[in-house]
């Protein structure tokens, strides 16, 4: 993500765009909670508990779905 | 938004279409919960609670799959 | 809301169009449990939980999905 | 519902719509607990807490994005 | 599902359909979960539990979304 | 997947379809927990807790409705 921000959804493979969906995922939470510190000190809470985990993947699937969606599949 | 509300959820980039997302997802809580007294003392529970900021992109990842739609993924 | 029920998922602007998505999640918990009475002692319970919130919010997405597709994303 | 089960998700109104999509999320639960007796235990249980209806009227949503997309959003 | 696994998503009548779709709910689980001694320890627990029976609703209602958009939504 | 990472989306059956949407489930959690030996200490948690193992079939019936339309719901 370049400086001005998120610029575009395409991404040349299904790898790339599943690292995408990771960052979607991610940038919520830095926006919700802004501070680095608090988000490290909770770091080994939601990395070690299973059901977190379970739900990161889910925001992670969503985000996948629309990044796929925007790249036509990696169909071409 | 301007003050008649949502008029559009055109934007120009996906880092404005995320934006947007993000207030979508805080309308519902400000129309659920109107007082902004009990949603500011409600802000440090959720905003250092692995699980709710994990809910909380989960929200978010759905709006953006929305407002990605209805930017035809920002491809023109 | 007609008297004949939910007519037409259409609305002039993307504000309307959440509005309904609110009244839709709303849909279901009056026909899950129909006593008013106690839907208003639930009241403060969720709409004071940070997580519950959160949640309702999720419920609003999924029905701001439907009806913006409805509207053709309100792109004309 | 005929007895032949599930013939169509085809309805004239979205109000038939949203009750068929009640229904359709009622059918999971019954498939999983067969036992009339045991559901109507559970009724106090879930008609009366906030998250459990939330979480109801999620599945609601979903089943009414899929019965409203099966209708073309009653937009004919 | 023959033994040469899933084959397809096609279904006649949404009955069907609904049927492939809480297989495919519960193909992760046993796919997670490979004993079914372990898996029938746990029916008594999520099948009397209210949160649990909706949870379950919910991936029967996400694998629905796929089956149904997969057949036309039986609209042929 | 090859060591280039995720290459496509592209499956001859459902059946390798569902087995991808596991997969892409899982590449979330090992991204964000590296540590193999740690999963290994979650796997006997999740993967005897009902309520884990729902959640695990939710996340890949989100990915498999992502695989199942790159593949044109195996249609051709």
């Amino acid at each position: 993500m370049s400086n001005g921000g998120l610029q575009t959804l395409r991404t040349s493979t299904p790898e790339e765009g599943y690292a995408l969906a990771v960052n979607l995922a991610q940038k919520a939470i830095e926006l919700t909670q802004p501070s680095e510190d608090i988000r490290k000190l909770l770091r080994p809470v939601y990395s070690t508990d299973a059901n977190s985990l379970i739900a990161v993947s889910q925001v992670v699937a969503l985000h996948f779905q629309t990044v796929a969606f925007a790249n036509n599949y990696w169909n071409n």
